[in-house]
């Protein structure tokens, strides 16, 4: 019974959801670009490069210690241009409103809409506005999709990652979902974490200038870096052996994980950004990042050719599997 | 108290819409593409006018006489690309479903959305699936975004329309607000109307081609014809005239809304566009319009000096005045 209907993990970024997209979705809309899965669809009109994504953001709480739905919605359409390589240039808006929410909050999230967008110099540039009858919605949901430009000779795709090549993350992980969580659950933590919600496309754009050897990027949300990880392994043809004592987690994200039982792995990040970068350039721009304030930024890993999986290399030294995520650990967190 | 919440009527495409939108929106957001509130943005990028719109859609019942959410959600898209005069090339596929949504309605969906979309050349190049607890959605709400490329030299805007512009429409009005009525209201009528609902692209893209008088153009959805004119109204500084005989109106439309109180005038359309054509070329416009299947188009009104209001000329020969619609007939119209 069960089986014919949509559950909260088709919304998780894990295994369910790859399932119900490429079964429902992928095999009636396949085409070339729909089928690579990236984070933005990358265009060629007339020439030039534009690449152009979509999110809706069902985020609950809609205020968070670190954001809103609002900063999360913008941030998160500035991430996915920037993780193509493409410059952020113009947002769409479009809101689902209950019935019965207040104007104040509604006031707030424009607000946080308008501040991370004037800092980033991104328009929005159109909207749209629909209400639903009470008990037909939550508060608020969000839709942004993005329009960005590719304007350099930027080649990031999977066929450039090769064995040897690292793998670079620009801080802690794990803490916008172990933020979100500590909100819905009121722990009442004296430390609690804190999202790390915030745009990457001036960091992107810095990685990008000082080397050619970027070869993919990806923003690790929904599912976390396990997940990402998982996705890269999958359509590379290769595997990635982690570091466990090289991936940053805070003290407190790591604090409500293992009070929860979760693993930090697969919980959302939404202000970081996962590089795959040529060996020789790993160094550089690991250094590069720290310089422009990613101070916890690190090489977590490496491409390896066998076996295509994610493998984990412990503090103790023991190596395990890091499968794709299954199930939901965390519903609508973004 | 109720003033500080959110309403219904937010989300009507009338004059509460607009206060909340200018208020909440357009007063932080503002920037010259944003406060045109074009159906679609126009942007210029690296010398090419592209054009870009969002919509959500939150429409029920979700399968309806003539089309469904999906269908819906694609030819809205091309409509308001349509409506810039640009040529619909890519589009996002956002879902938010609600937990417990079954799977074969999805499947049915999607279905349509390749269906229109193949037929229209428009390929869906980027998604995003979210899944909302049960009671926290409504089966499945719907964001498509879009991109299309103004190719030639139109040049649609409101300063461009004059006195003695003729205002044509391409058939009958209210069809797809009374066929969702219809079906709310399980009225049983032994001819019940059907959605009009269906893209418009290459009936503009006529046009265009054999009259370079086309001044404005405009897809009357929420709100009908009496709110995108009032629109037109209050942009251009000019007033409207309607010749209420020439308004074309199916019997079963006009039927469905005597029978309720209904003004057709404010019930919305889901395949109609408003030409704002110049007067010398209104025939020729009006008989290509037939020609290429659009039988019931109709001249139905002028553009006038004075009064700056949308009038109706009505059957007996009086005037009336044409209010911008205020309250919600109809919620979660599209």
């Amino acid at each position: 019974m069960k089986e014919d209907k949509i559950l909260l993990a088709h919304g998780s970024g894990g295994t369910q959801m790859h399932e119900l997209i490429n079964e429902f979705i992928l095999k009636k809309l396949t085409n070339s670009v729909l089928s690579e899965l990236k984070d933005s669809a990358v265009l060629e009109i007339d020439g030039k490069k534009i690449a152009f994504t979509t999110d809706s953001y069902v985020i609950n709480p809609i205020f968070f210690n670190g954001g809103d739905i609002g900063k999360l919605a913008v941030c998160g359409t500035i991430n996915d241009l920037s993780a193509v390589g493409a410059k952020p240039l113009y947002i769409s808006l479009s809101l689902i409103l209950e019935e019965g929410f207040e104007k104040e909050s509604l006031e707030k999230i424009v607000e946080s809409i308008k501040k991370v967008s004037e800092e980033e110099g991104v328009l929005v540039v159109t909207g749209d506005t629909k209400v639903v009858d009470k008990g037909k919605g939550d508060k608020i949901f969000i839709n942004t999709s993005g329009i960005g430009i590719i304007e350099n000779k930027v080649e990031l795709s999977y066929s450039r990652i090769k064995k040897g090549d690292k793998v670079l993350i620009n801080g802690g992980i794990a803490e916008h979902g172990s933020s979100i969580l500590n909100e819905r659950l009121n722990l009442k933590l004296s430390n609690p974490p804190i999202s790390d919600c915030k745009p990457l496309w001036k960091i992107v754009e810095e990685v990008l200038k000082i080397s050619d050897k970027i070869k993919f990027m990806r923003d690790p949300t929904r599912g976390g870096i396990a997940s990402t990880l998982n996705e890269i392994v999958s359509k590379s043809g290769l595997g990635i052996e982690l570091y466990e004592k090289n991936i940053p987690v805070k003290e407190n994200v790591l604090g409500i994980c293992e009070l929860l039982g979760l693993d930090p792995l697969y919980i959302a990040n939404e202000g970081k950004m996962l590089f795959i970068v040529g060996e020789k350039d790993a160094e550089k721009v690991l250094k590069r990042l720290r310089e422009i304030g990613e101070r916890d930024s690190q090489i977590i890993g490496e491409v390896i050719s066998e076996p295509k999986r994610v493998l984990l290399k412990t503090f103790s030294g023991g190596r395990r599997i890091v499968d794709p995520l299954s199930g939901e650990p965390l519903p609508r967190i973004c």
